[in-house]
Formats: C-alpha cells, sequence, structure tokens
C-alpha cells in the first residue's frame, strides 16, 4: 500500500518540476503545497495535480520560471500579469505584495490574472493571518456550477476563503466553495463508487440526481442551498466571478477562452480598527463559546472552520499520506521519463509494496 | 383596506420622527429607508418598524439627533461611534465616508458600533456602485441562528451584501442572510398561519421542524447549507460575526448585553484596477448570460440578484404599499398620541376604508 512521509513526496514532487524547467525556489513552494492539501486531508489538490501539471508543461499551457508583471499598482492596490506561471508562485507573490500594503495603509486588494492553478485559497489567507490581519480570498475557474434555475454550466465553484489570527485558540480558517460541494468531492465519490446526497448535482436534462456520473455527462453542481434557498449559493458565486473574474481581468467562467485562477485578495489591518490583542481575546472568546453549544441530536461536537483539516494534518504528519495505485505509477511514469531515481527519495520503509 | 403611496407612508413616518426629537434631515433619511423597504417587498424592514424605534426612543435605547464619533480613522479606514443613534443615519454617514476614502486610496473599509438597526443592507452598498465602485457590507445583530451541529442561538442572521455598478442592465445587487432564511420571513409564516419549508429552523430540542412557532418557543434558525453542508453558511456567519462584531467593536451576537447593528462596510474603487467601461461591459455580458441559461424543469427565468426587489418596487409605485390593518392601527395610535393630523398627510383616496 503506497503510503509516504509529506517530506519525501515533497522531494519528488520538487525533483519532477525541476526537471521540468522550475527554478529551484519555485519547484520547492509549489510541492509544499501540494503535499500540504494532502497533510490536510484535500487529497484532490494534493500531488495528484502533479500529473495535470506536468502535460500542462507539455502542452505549453502552463510555464516554469515565467516572470510576474505587475501591470497597475496604488499604495492599497496591484493587479499582476502571471504570464502562465504556476499559480502558487503568483498567489504567494500577490497576497505577500497584499500583506505589505496592509501593513502601511490599513487594507489592500491585490488580484492577479493569467495563471495557472493556484491550489487551496487557505495556503494564501493563513499567510496574512499569521502576520495578525486578515486574510480574505474568492477565486474563479471553468465552469461547472448551474445558476439558481438553470441547468447550463457557467459559474466556477467559486471559493472564497477568509482566515483571522488568534490567541490561544487555533486558526480560524474558512475556505469553501459556493456551489454546494466542490468537483473535487463528486470525483472522489465517482472513483469510490458512491452515490452522492441528494441536492448536490443536476443531470444534463436539469434534474436532480445522485449519480456522480451524471455531471460529467452534461451535468451540473448546484449552487449553495440548493432548490430552496440555491439563489443565496448563486448570488455568491457571481460575486465571486465579478471579483476574481472581472475585476482581476481573469475572465469569467462562461467565456470559452477562460482558462486557470482569476484572483482576488484582500488583507487587512486589524490594528488600524482595534489592538490586536482585543481582537485575539475576542475570537478566542467567541470560538470557545461557540463550541461550549448545546449539541442537535446526532452531532458529537461542534467543529469550527479549519479544525477538520488541522485534526487530519496532526494525524497524517505521523501515520504518512496515503496514495492510490493509479496516481502513484502515473507520478512514477513521469519521474523515470526524466530519469529522477526515486529510491534515492523514498525510504525503504515507505516503499509501496507490489 | 389600507394601502397607501410610498410619499403619504414617508411623510407620516418623518412627522412622528421629528415629534420624538429628530432633526428634519434624520427623520426624512430614516423615513425614505423604511418606505423604501416596503417599496422593495421587504415589509419587514419597512414602516412596521416605525413602531419599534418609537418604543426605543422612549426607553431610552435609541437616541435621536445624536453626533457621531469618528474614534479612530487613517486614510483608508475609519471606526464610527454612534452614540446610540439610528443606525440609517450613521450607516449612510460611514458609507459617504467610505465611499469618499476608495475614490482617493482604492479600497477602504469603515466600521460602526453603538447604533441602533440600520434596514436593509442593499441600501447602503448601492450608494457606493451608483458611485462607480464596489460596495460590501456585513451585519451583525442580537443571536436567532444555531452553529452547524449546535441547538443553541449562538450567531445572527448575519446578513452579508454586495454591489456592482452596470452599464445596460440594471444594477447587482445581492443582499441576503447567512442563514437559511431571515427571521422575519418565519415571523411572516406565523402571521399567516403557514408552515415553513423543511430545513429552515430547529426547536428548542434541536429537532428539525416547521412550525414557525417554534422559533419562538426556544428554537433557532439553521445556518445556509442546512443538515448537509450547514458548515459553510456557519462559517459564514461566523466570518460576519468577526468583522461586524469584534473588528467593528459591536460585540459578538452571543454577549449578554449585545444590542443593535455591528457595521463592517468596504468600498472599492473598480477603475484602479481596470477601467470603468471595461467592468460594466463585462458584468453586462455575465448578466446576459446567465439570464440566457437554458431553464430547468420547473423554473419560468433566471432572476438576478437585486431583480425581484427592482420589479416589486415598480409595481408598488404604481399600485401603492399595502399596510396591515394591526401595523397601521398602532402607527395611528403614535400619531395620535403627538396629535399629528394625518388626514393633511393622507390623500382621500388612499384612506384606508373601515
Amino acid at each position: 500500500m503506497p503510503i509516504f512521509k509529506a517530506e519525501s513526496l515533497r522531494r519528488l514532487s520538487e525533483k519532477i518540476f525541476i526537471a521540468y524547467g522550475s527554478p529551484a525556489e519555485e519547484a520547492r513552494l509549489v510541492s509544499e503545497f501540494l503535499v500540504k492539501a494532502n497533510l490536510c486531508g484535500h487529497d484532490s489538490h494534493g500531488v495528484i495535480r502533479v500529473i495535470q501539471y506536468v502535460k500542462a508543461i507539455e502542452d505549453g499551457i502552463l510555464k516554469p520560471g515565467v516572470n510576474i508583471d505587475i501591470v497597475r499598482e496604488t499604495r492599497t492596490s496591484a493587479l499582476l500579469k502571471g504570464n502562465w506561471g504556476f499559480g502558487q508562485v503568483v498567489a504567494k507573490r500577490a497576497m505577500e505584495l497584499a500583506i505589505e500594503k496592509a501593513k502601511k495603509n490599513s487594507v489592500s486588494i491585490v488580484c492577479a490574472f493569467d495563471l495557472y492553478h493556484i491550489g487551496r485559497l487557505a495556503d494564501y489567507t493563513m499567510l496574512a493571518a499569521e502576520n495578525n490581519m486578515i486574510g480574505i480570498a474568492m477565486v474563479n475557474s471553468t465552469p461547472v456550477v448551474a445558476p439558481y434555475g438553470g441547468k447550463e454550466r457557467l459559474i466556477s465553484t467559486a471559493p472564497v476563503s477568509y482566515a483571522f489570527p488568534t490567541g490561544k485558540e487555533k486558526m480560524f480558517v474558512l475556505d469553501i466553495a459556493t456551489s454546494v460541494c466542490a468537483e473535487g468531492k463528486v470525483r472522489v465519490s465517482l472513483h469510490k463508487g458512491e452515490s452522492l446526497p441528494e441536492g448536490c448535482i443536476i443531470d444534463k436534462e436539469g434534474n436532480p440526481c445522485t449519480n456522480p456520473a451524471d455531471l460529467y455527462k452534461g451535468g451540473a453542481i448546484l449552487p449553495l442551498g440548493g432548490d430552496h434557498v440555491g439563489y443565496k449559493g448563486f448570488g455568491l458565486g457571481l460575486v465571486v466571478e465579478v471579483m476574481a473574474g472581472i475585476l482581476s481581468k481573469a475572465k469569467c467562467a462562461y467565456e470559452a477562452d477562460k482558462r486557470g485562477n482569476g484572483v482576488f485578495f484582500e488583507v487587512i489591518n486589524i490594528e488600524d480598527f482595534i489592538s490586536i490583542d482585543e481582537f485575539k481575546d475576542s475570537i478566542d472568546a467567541l470560538i470557545r463559546r461557540i463550541k461550549s453549544s448545546k449539541l442537535r441530536p446526532g452531532f458529537k461536537e461542534i467543529l469550527l472552520p479549519g479544525e477538520p483539516e488541522l485534526r487530519t494534518e496532526m494525524r497524517r504528519r505521523k501515520e504518512g499520506i496515503y496514495i492510490p495505485e493509479r496516481t502513484w505509477k502515473e507520478i512514477m511514469k513521469i519521474a523515470r521519463k526524466k530519469s529522477i531515481d526515486v529510491t534515492m527519495l523514498i525510504n525503504e520503509s515507505e516503499k509501496p509494496s507490489r
């Protein structure tokens, strides 16, 4: 069973991206973010993406080692052109710039276009929270969600993320799609041969269904709120399309030539409103009160945004990361093609048994 | 049947607030916003609130004619202390200040605390959109929503609003609670003797129920996403509590001495990212494409955020605003108490038939 240490996967991924033309720093950053997604339990955003990224490099869609251009800039804002480099590199630069600007000017917004997939939004908003600031992210992508009442795929899953610094409590990090579920979850159900819960997707005729395969036969994911109040998730999804697709110059999901991610990042300097100590004490108190809520029948505890990921990370750092056989084989194929010696990177104990 | 012209209701409301100590301008502003809510179809935020506001003035909770203090300010941010004045007055001032700051500095945030009820969020975000900017609002209040998995009321309905300028299309204005429904909708069902759709509320034991009366017997509203993905609405609700309750110094919903609204307003100057013409062309194209989506069975058209309100407003401006008998009687009682001559304000034709 192929179970690996995070560090081994990171080194392997790094070698692969270097072999495909990435400078060392870029290869390291992208690999760290991919393995972090595996650690948090979001395997759909983990090293499985090495396969997709390598193909995108071969197809000339993703360009390793390019420079980022700042096409517009004010004291509190910037618009970055990623020149189709790795999304992780462009997004990290965008968030660092936003943090720098908010530190001096209370609040800042940095948008980015022409970049590839950025991975999980929480990785960037958490950078702001680690700097005692509030981090906000909205990202759009290719279309897979239907408008409320419609049956065509016209909106992306349009995720949003908010991260807040805390005092003694664990960091508060929300990272959610504004659709009922992310596309990755439908794909996981498909691979496991499981049905989806009702209210997640519609088939190509616009009828509710639970077979994940229907999504890939012309169906669509429903906006958050489903049949009853789906106009809410639909509205939020459109907000993300405008902020991350139009304001960022990255195009909306419905546009024929839409590729990659559109990025809207915002950072707020808490100290310009209240003292950071007061903020941390207040958010700690909020978290404690919420977690102490009396429970509904059928629930064992209240989990705060970011808590499930943190727990999975603690476990996987100890127990290792399981990579499905098929994914591992494809990654090995790529490594062999570039003559990367995998035995040098993976310990004897973690080698997959064949 | 008591059906009135918007202008008549506005003048009556204005006279009442002046009689209760409001300066003319304040009375006019508050009354305009209340009647605007009736026009848009949100009667729970309309002139019915005159009764509540007058009681709050009598109880010394709401203070007409007070000054607003700016307790902290930078080029791009401000924190306002409302001194328990009318929420509408404080919130309008907050949004105007945010617009002014964003015009010069790309983006701005203005928060406010110690103020009464501000009414509909869309009224403020639309001010930014009318100025060719993006308006964002988050507001918290007293607790009525349970955390995901919990049965206690610990979060407010935590509404958010986003308004974007458009070119030829109607303005895009989202204004939604992050709970499945707003408290006003439950109250309307209660008064009409109707059941709620499943998945809106739980009773005091935490069990799902459809009788609106259960909310007022210790039940709670569920966060957006319901039993399946309610952690999403729960997360968004908590974000609003932090932004509008903690950052704004207005306290969180769960706190024992929480009163009034906490306000977080943000304005983004589009021109510092892309030209306003390009923005308007792009959002118009997005709206047109979304509205032209093929429909699901059972749906007649795709409605964009803000469209239902606009249609109701067009109709009610022509046909008048219906005020329930009981509400009208209570308002008349207040008018008589202050010797306001209603016949001078209401035309013969709109007088309620008795």
